[in-house]
Order: C-alpha cells, then structure tokens, then sequence
C-alpha cells in the first residue's frame, strides 16, 4: 500500500526545490514513517528529496526502502553522494547491499569510502553466509574495564550516534578480548555510586556467539536468553561485533518460512520468489518433485501387480484416489504438527510414546468418522451391500497408518540428525501411496471371495 | 537437553544447607544459565534452590523453565512463598501463568499481593486473547515533559528495578496521556547539554499500538520501524503499557507456526501439542479433512462415469495415483511458495501477472522433466508405444494446471479477504484431483481411438 497522501506538496517542493520545506519534512517525523510517505515518488525524487536530510537521517530513512528500490538508487545515482551514503549505513545492511551491486558500480564507490570503512567491508565480507559473522555489524561499545559509570556514560554519549545500540557495553582489555558486559540499566542504576568501576558491576558469565555459529543457534540463544544484542568473538575471544534483536527477528522469519517450504517439499529459496532465476527455481521444486514421481511411479507397479482383481471388481478402481488422499492428507497432518511442535521445542525425542499414542487415538476418531461417509457412498456404487464394506475398512486401516507414520518419521529423522521438515511430508506421501493400495487390495480379496 | 554438571554438587548443597554456596549458585550466572543447570532436578529441590536467591533474582530465574514446570511449582509450594514470587514476576508473564493456575490456587494466592498488584492483574485479564492488551506489560517508565536529562538519567536509575526495559523513556502529561518518546540513546547523547528537557528532545511522531489492536499487527510495526518496544494507549491516548521485542518475537514465531499449519490444512492449534485435548484436536483436523474428503470423493463418481473407457483399456488405471500426485505435489509447492511471499510481503496483488508467467514457465520445465521419465516408464508398460504418449501429455497438463492453479488461489483468497494459508491447499488438492482425472480421460480417449 503506498501513502499518496504528501506525494503532490513533495513534488511540489522539488520543483520549486524549497530547501527550508524539504529539510523540515526530513526530519519532522519518523524517519520510517518518512520513507513510507516518498514510496509514490520516482527514485530519483526520492534521492533528490534525500539530499536535504544530515548525511546520517538520509541513511536512516533509505534503510527503509525496500531492497530492490535501494539498489536502483545505489546503482544510478552519482558515485560521490552515493560514497556518502553508503559511509553512514550500517556496517552489516552496507556489505548485504554491496553483494547485490554490479561490479563496476563497487568499483566506482569503493575508493571513495574512508579506508577504515573499505577493510571493514572486505573483512564483513569474509564470513560465509547464514553464520554470526555475516549477520553481525561492527559497530560496538568497546570500553576498558576500570572507567567509572558516569566516565562510561559521557563516552557512549560521544560514541551513541555511530553504535546500533548502545544499551549493552562490551568490556574489553588492550588486546580486545571480550571480559565482560555492562547493561545500561546496570550503568544507570549505578549512577549513585561514582565510585564503582565497569569491572565491578560486569556480567562475566555472558551468552556469546562464535563468529562461525550458524544463524539459527545464534537466534535461538538470543530468544532464549531475551537478549537485546549478541556479542560476537573470533577463535581467541576477541569482540568483532554484535548481532541485534532486529537482525535476530529477521534469522526467525526466515528460518520458519524455509520450513514452511521444506514442508511442502521445496527446497528453501535463498532469494524473493519474484527475483530468483527461473532455472533455480525449477531445480530447487525439481528435485523433490523427482523423488516423489519415483515414490508414485512404485503405486504404477502395484497397481499393475493387482490386475486380476481390478479387472474382476472394477468399482473398485473408482475408489483409489479418494483412499491414497485420505491417508496422504491426514499423514501430512500429524507430520506438519509434530514438525512445528519439535520446532518450537514442545516436543522431543522422549516424548515418542505419547506422539503416538495420540495419533492412535485421533486417527482412530477420524477415521471412524471418514470411514462412516465412505461406507454411505459406497453402500450406493457397490454391487452388493456387503462388497461396500471394504471401503470403511480401508479407510480406517490408511487413516491409522497415515497418522502414525506422519507422527514417527519427523521425530526419527531428527533423531538420526536428519531435518524433519525436509525429509517427513514426501517420505510420508511415498509410503501411504504405496501401503494405502496395498491394504485396499488385499481387504477387497478377503472380502470379496 | 537437560545439562547434569552441576546436579551432584547442588543436591550436597540442598542436603546440607549449605547457605553460603547456595547463595552463591543463585547469584553468580547469567540467570538463563542457573536455570538450565537446575533442569535436572526435582520441582520442590528447584524451589528450595530457589529460595536462597534475592526475591528479584529468584523471579529472573524461575521465569527461564519450561511453563509446565512454572506451573506445578506455582501450583504446589506454600501461598505465602508463591505470592512472593508472583509479586516479582513482569505483570505480562504472571497474568499467563495466573490463568492457568486452578481457580483455587489462585484463590489462596491473590489475597496475599499487594492491593496494587491485584489490580494489575485483573486489569491484564480483561483484555482479550491475541490484542496489544493481553501482550503488554504495564511496568513503564513514564516521566514528565520538564525533566532534564541528567534529572530523567537519575529517576529511571531509581525506578530500573522495577522495570521491563529502561530503552525508552515516555513522556506522559497529568493525565497520563502519551506526549512523546525519548530513547536512552538520545538521552545519554544529551548529557553534555543539562539544560535541554525530555520535552526538547522527545519524538512526537510515534509509533504507537492500540490496546485493542491484533497481536500480529502490532509485531509487524515492531519489526518494520525496528524497534525495542511499542507503547499501548487506550482510546484516550492514556499510556498503559509497553510491548516488548521479546514477545514480538514470540508473536512472530507463533504466527508462522500457525501458518504452517494452515498449509497443511490443520486449524492451528491454541494449545501445545502435548498438552491440547485429544477431541479438540481430531476436531482441529477433522474439518479439514472432511472437506478434503467430499473433493477426493468427486473423483470416484469422476472415474464411475468414465467406467468403459477404463475397462477398454485397464493398463490406464495403474497410472492415475501418479497423475494425481505429480499435479498435487506441483501445485502445493506453488501455493506453499506464493503464501510464504505473500506473509513476507515479497508478494502482492498486483504482482498477479508475474506470479502466472513464473509458474507458466517453471511448470513447463518440471512438466517436460517429469513427462520424460513418465514417458520411459509408461512405453515398457502400455501395450503399444504410440499408447504410452497419453502419459506424457497428461503429465505435462495436470502439472501446468497444478503450478497456475496453485499460483493463483492465494492471491485469489487473500484478494476477496480470506485467509490464503487456510484456503489454498485444500482447494489446489481438489481441484487438482478431479481435473487430473477428466485431463487424463480426454486425452486416452483421443489417443486410442
């Protein structure tokens, strides 16, 4: 949804480019809120209204943008103002934006960054994707252990405008490794007494991430600790940066979005649905589309092995589809609510006996109630009254199999170190393919002599 | 996981008594961490741990078990040794638990709070499920517009204790109506500047929740403005309480989960997994299901009434599960693919015509990938070559019609208002289900003349 409401006075102001107007708007309100009302606005007017703002609310309200919008800006406009934007965004949203950049266009800006911004870019740029070290930035309250808390407040005060946040300070001795952190709130609390040293009010047992921890372990220590910012140390315990609750947000958005994926058998997209390569795309649907064809090709050769009695009874051919998807949906089920519970933690390993006496009990509930539909249609398509009961039957059996099979396999592929939501749903599907027929036939042969 | 290190050393020191070492476990980890150390042991030996810590500290590490254990210990100690604890749990996280308490524990338990507290409580529960209001705490620091900084620095040092997060200070009038917003960051940025007042200084382009406002709402604007915490007003504009990154995290998470289940067409559950009742859950699924099972019932009346085709030529029968399955599966990815997009806002409505042309495109790869190995297959089995092509061709068209199908009912639902994680996949899979067969049908018919 884009705010039209301020589109025409801010065209307006362009035009008749009114400076006192323009730098009034950019800083009045919310730098979030400001990006949102210039969304209606060309790039270019866009940037040309960003350059009224101090050079550090322009990078405040870029940072709201939506990234393809930003890399037009960052990609067209001059290699001068763009050097001086890109100086005051934050380290860690610098390095993602000139990942996606072109090659000559980080040519252009590159030499134009103060040097200690450029090694700071190419060392961000190191650290391999999905780790701490990719998602951290490096600006940091780095402070040395024997200054008092007003001495500490008056530094971060002079530091506040270049740090992300400055509501944990990190303590570090002359060599930078991390001894210690200081809350704020502890920092205000002790204000009363001037006396005390950051030494002596540190935590020194902290929750810190290794700057080659997977995002994910790194998230979920941040959820699980209620932390505002992670530090982040290298092999020696030395501080290299800190990851933020928003960042943090981002990690867990991801992260479930890709299970939802892996649910329905995709491989995670790294990139916007939109903006992946068509290839890409295909390969990564391809692959499990292929395993499942295979899986469903098997239900082609039973099928083909139980000949005779199709051709001999062949209502019953009418009947396959409604009983493989009947299993197949109430397997996906109890996968994809033993998956989302494992996620969140609800349930382990030892919990195996209850997940499965429960799917017991639900398949046995559903089951009876599916298979009472069944039995009325069937008592209508079937020749004789009593040939219409191996539908119920084979309802039941397929439900029964499908919930529990649907429950165990994501528990067992955890346990043997496997994702659960990547392997469940089309092993599930494979197996109640092939045993829902193989029930159905052999309940038809018992019945029907 | 349950960590065992310290299990020997801390039972010798509840069988002795051992204050000192006590005193000393309680006071001398991260408190995430003092609790995870504890997980080993019995409830009653937590709480007498418990016991030897400071009333403050004794609520940060309690609230770190799993809300089972939380409950049983609130359930079972002594009243008067419960409501101290209650008194020091955040009002957010102690009107959760106070409603899962028995409604005679709770009896025992409120007369012993303070008066003000007891208010508090009932107020929170006022409000109803999944609103800013049920989320909210109402610890806040609320401070007048003629403040200095070194003044305000001071009065929340003092207040700190009893506070959730001391990261943004709201300026409130007499009447308690919220004036604007001062982050600790400004305020320390101001301390070189005594005379400016939080009024000065204060942001009064806010971000604010309505206590009514849905819990998935307000954690968006958590995340899009990136920000620590979000102020709840009532419809006055009164501050009542503040919204925390930590329960927008849980928000998120919850909302996800929810999602994914939805694909798998299970109502989300309120309830963990473990613990919900075995009739809401068949319940839960059931509906779905049901409504899964009328659309796979169309195919058996589909496939009655293509009867002579199939008994003509019975090898046709061996391949409808796979035809069906190949259009399911494509379909569900693309639905799976597109509700993701859209929950991240990578996708909206008027991208329509991106979304079709992408699943055209993918779809004719797998379909062509698929319809060959369909093709080898089916030329061994059918009886003779030119036959076989039907596989093929009906591949390639129930694949393509999964991938548009599936593409377009979430933007579809969510266009006409409906929940598109509910809606889709139940849809794609019925639909699916009888096209698959009608496709398949025509096309042997015009084949195998």
């Amino acid at each position: 949804m884009v705010n039209t409401l301020f589109l025409p006075e801010l065209r307006e102001m362009l035009t008749e480019q009114n400076r006192s107007e323009l730098e009034e708007f950019c800083i009045a309100l919310n730098p979030g809120r400001t990006a949102e009302f210039m969304e209606g606005l060309e790039d270019t007017q866009i940037w040309r209204v960003l350059q009224y703002a101090t050079p550090e609310r322009r990078a405040e309200i870029f940072g709201y943008f939506p990234e393809d919008r930003q890399l037009t800006m960052l990609q067209l406009e001059t290699p001068a103002e763009v050097a001086e934007l890109v100086e005051e965004i934050p380290p860690d949203d610098r390095v993602d934006l000139i990942q996606e950049l072109s090659v000559d266009r980080v040519d252009q800006i590159l030499p134009l960054l103060p040097v200690e911004d450029r090694r700071d870019i190419q060392r961000l740029q190191s650290y391999s994707d999905e780790t701490a070290g990719a998602l951290m930035t490096t600006e940091v309250a780095k402070l040395a252990e024997n200054l008092t808390a007003p001495a500490a407040l008056e530094e971060i005060g002079r530091q506040a405008s270049e740090l992300e946040t400055i509501y944990y300070l990190y303590v570090v001795d002359e060599n930078e490794i991390l001894r210690g952190i200081v809350s704020t709130r502890q920092l205000v609390s002790s204000l009363r007494r001037p006396d005390q040293t950051l030494g002596d009010m540190m935590e020194t047992d902290m929750i810190v991430a290794h700057v080659d921890d997977d995002q994910e372990t790194v998230a979920q220590n941040v959820e699980k600790y209620n932390l505002l910012a992670i530090p982040v140390v290298d092999s020696s315990r030395r501080l290299i940066g800190i990851i933020t609750h928003d960042d943090v947000i981002d990690v867990v958005r991801e992260e479930l979005a890709e299970d939802a994926q892996r649910i329905a058998a995709v491989e995670p997209l790294e990139e916007d649905y939109l903006r992946i390569g068509l290839l890409t795309l295909s390969w990564k649907r391809g692959i499990w589309l292929t395993i499942l064809f295979f899986a469903a090709l098997l239900t082609a050769f039973a099928l083909r092995h139980y000949e005779t009695e199709l051709e001999n009874y062949a209502w019953l051919v009418w009947f396959i589809p409604l009983i493989i998807s009947a299993g197949g949906n109430s397997g996906s089920q109890s996968a994809t609510l033993v998956i989302t519970a494992m996620t969140s933690g609800e349930v382990e390993f030892r919990d195996w006996p209850r997940v499965m006496l429960r799917e017991l009990a639900v398949s046995l509930m559903l089951g009876s109630f599916l298979a009472l539909i069944g039995l009325s249609v069937a008592f209508f398509i079937a020749p004789a009254p009593r040939d219409a009961l191996v539908i119920p039957l084979t309802l039941m059996c397929v439900i029964v199999a499908g919930c529990l099979c649907g429950g165990a396999l994501p528990i067992l592929f955890k346990r043997i170190g496997l994702d659960p939501a990547m392997m469940s749903n089309p092993f599930v599907a494979g197996i109640i393919d092939i045993l829902g027929i193989v029930i159905y036939i052999n309940i038809a042969r018992w019945l029907l002599v």
